[in-house]
């Protein structure tokens, strides 16, 4: 059931349902039409950014089992975490529900993890059906990692934009829809950068390194998936990722694409793309299901990519470790 | 497999080896002769305490496989978390292994969370051997969470100490050794409780509510279990989750035992005794686990708590929301 680092499930739980809430900046570009929720206000009606940030988190849970016509008792868990010290709006998201939670924490690369841990649940008939979600906001995510907004700290070009947005998807033992056919278990990689702004060149290994394993677990080439997705590298990790994955013998350059890349509509003025756990939690949970569902992609490797430092671990002069866990999912 | 919350492992994990290295204060109480490693100096040879917190955690997990006779290579996955803000801990300690990484986080339920993964990996073969570990510091969460130590501040009567230590076992699919019979995923639990210095009285609902949760989906009583042990409500919280299980029909004082009240030699000095992520891992992973394997214990259900708030929303007046996860174990 497993080879390598990657885990195969027979039973191929099935994505029963998904959704996307989307912030103002995020509701310009591509995913405002694929969003189930595109707000015109991040403050979503609460009173501050980390309110907002779990509003949506509870909003996304919540559409999943509405558009599954599904309630919570027929939930059998939820798995999420976010950014946020102690993934706080996780945490009060699941205050919300009656449900068994299990708290995880992969920075940006959270929802390949909860959605691979939730598969393994399922798979392993534990639950019958769960629920893995995360999201970030913008403005919470600057003011804890890096400056408060009032500041108007000026923004170097290898920066990237935090995604204001939370998605997620619920998974069943299925006989119908997306298939989860295997998962990918990453291992920390740390290169050594030690620019905070730099995220895509500290993460691009990490991606390299569990997309490669994936291929060789699995026996692929790059060739065989409609679509490679990374997280959230944006435009400089993205290179660097097909750079990196090229000289190990694997070509992923006419298949990869980067969830921080395409988020935007005018990618300049973002720099590098978007970032941040809802980054790829939008995309993936509305874009990406959408076209697989429809038949445009039927096969993909959805890789998100982690950062998992702190304010602490880069004050204290440490480099940024990264993880990517990676999920295969077939139509 | 499933009924209720709760799962039971009809492969039976075993727990193969434990290890816990605890600070200077933990030295001089009952876990000083049990731990594998008691420090001296709380700083580890590091310069920074979040340093020693990871070396700490570092070591236990070494500690595990070195104990079990194993190596990396042998080890199939790692699951980890702790109390620091984006688990650096963990993911700093990851770093150092070509293992993959399962970041986790449910505050100082994290131990009993990590095993409950780790036990469910195994159990469906996906993984022959996985480690579970976590760890805190004095130090570094009471510079995290409150205060810095310079400031001197007074310390409230129902307050905790935060333990410096920690603590991991690695679980695998084998014939011998104390088996995990099964595992209940906690809810969260929120009664409204604000005081952050009070984390006893906050979690106790939830320890009650996993507990209750446990007895009824497996069909037992609390008699019979040779011990039922929360991780680390201390003397308050212990007295409330005796209260709440009694009112719901469950009279668990005559097997009850928390980590936090039996790890320092003077409770007195450390008004409701200790607290953290560490608190349980090393009672658990030194004590329990040494006196289940000499047969004092036969079955004993590990229920850790955990307090799952922040700086942030304590700070914008949210109350404290809390969970327990528990796993039954037999000899």
């Amino acid at each position: 059931m497993k080879k390598g680092n990657t885990v195969f499930f027979k039973n191929k739980p099935r994505v029963e349902s998904f959704a996307a809430v989307c912030g103002s900046k995020e509701k310009e570009g591509i995913i405002g039409q694929y969003a189930d929720i595109a707000l015109d206000d991040d403050m979503y009606g609460e009173s501050t950014f980390e309110k907002a940030e779990c509003k949506m988190l509870t909003t996304a849970i919540s559409q999943c089992m509405e558009k599954g016509g599904k309630s919570e008792k027929d939930v059998d868990v939820l798995l999420s975490g976010d950014l946020l010290n102690q993934i706080i709006s996780a945490s009060f998201a699941a205050r919300d529900y009656d449900l068994p939670f299990l708290g995880v924490y992969s920075a940006c690369s959270t929802m390949s993890e909860s959605i691979m841990l939730a598969a393994m649940l399922v798979n392993a008939g534990y639950v019958k059906r769960a629920i893995a979600a995360t999201g970030s906001h913008f403005a919470s995510a600057e003011r804890q990692y890096r400056y408060p907004l009032e500041l108007g700290c000026t923004r170097p070009p290898q920066s990237q934009w935090t995604v204001t947005g939370a998605g997620g998807c619920m998974i069943a033992a299925k006989d119908e829809g997306v298939k989860i056919v295997s998962a990918t278990m990453g291992k920390v990689c740390d290169y050594g950068v030690t620019d905070v702004n730099n995220m895509g060149a500290a993460m691009a290994p990490a991606a390299a390194d569990t997309i490669i394993q994936h291929l060789k677990d699995t026996g692929t080439q790059p060739s065989d998936y409609d679509m490679i997705l990374t997280g959230d590298l944006g435009a400089l990790g993205s290179r660097i990722v097909k750079d990196l994955s090229w000289e190990k013998g694997y070509d992923i350059s006419k298949v990869h694409v980067d969830c921080g890349e395409i988020v935007y509509k005018v990618i300049e003025s973002e720099f590098q793309g978007g970032s941040g756990a809802g980054c790829s939690a939008i995309v993936f949970n509305s874009y990406v299901l959408k076209k697989m569902q429809a038949g445009l992609y039927k096969r993909i490797l959805f890789a998100a990519t982690g950062a998992l430092l702190s304010t602490v671990s880069s004050g204290q002069g440490e480099s940024i470790p990264c993880i990517s866990h990676a999920v295969e999912l077939e139509l």
